[in-house]
């Protein structure tokens, strides 16, 4: 398989692996969004969250929480992000689902663009409903 | 305890609930980065990742995919982030651990400030190294 983040895992590229379980690993991500920036990656591959089977993404949940602890001891960090992008219109740029654990600095001049918008009290309820319908409630 | 997200978990400030385990609740974000953008909370109240015990963390993580199964049917997007900020310098802005589930749409007119850092070659093995010992390896 062509995918880059399945060559890492089999050892046929090289990578900073940081920590690993039988069914995860995590490297150091070459382009960081800030020095110090891991991916935790599952070893089989799949290309979305959704499509990981739950014990597998559980590990690689565990595995980033420990990450996030390893970061928080080696680089002593602000803060930390825990983000997973998917799909094109998220930015996701490998097909491989890989979990970002992100430390921030007060001083570090990344910007996310984050905004409030906000719902009518129908609509807020009508979301409620549609995601509800959705998931079976 | 005068946590919002406690007092929403205890049914004492309204929320559009749209999904629950024994341990976490699922609520529409009231100021959404785009409608249809959920929260996932623990039940009980701890400020950051790294304090959430292993099988909430493990129950949360589940609950953020099948609600991101959820957002995918409901509502189409082209894409979704699973996200956590902790930490002032991530902007955590309510101190009870919440994981953000956020549908993307191509013309959504979210711009995560993403950047690209590089390492030279020394320095990347260096931050796997200290990451490496960090986490006991």
């Amino acid at each position: 398989m062509d995918c880059i983040f399945c060559k890492i895992v089999r050892g046929e590229i090289p990578a900073q692996k940081v920590y690993e379980t039988d069914k995860s690993v995590a490297i150091l991500d070459l382009y960081p969004l800030n020095k110090g920036h891991v991916l935790v990656l599952s070893k089989d591959h799949y290309e979305r969250v959704v499509e990981i089977p739950p014990d597998v993404w559980q590990d690689m949940a565990l595995a980033a929480r420990e990450v996030a602890k390893g970061i928080l001891k080696a680089f002593d960090p602000d803060g930390y992000h825990l983000l997973i992008n998917n799909g094109d219109a998220a930015g996701q740029e490998i097909a491989h689902a890989h979990l970002h654990v992100i430390p921030r600095f007060y001083d570090d001049g990344v910007a996310f663009g984050w905004r409030h918008l906000k719902y009518d009290e129908e609509e807020f309820k009508e979301y409620g409903d549609r995601l509800r319908q959705a998931l079976g409630d």
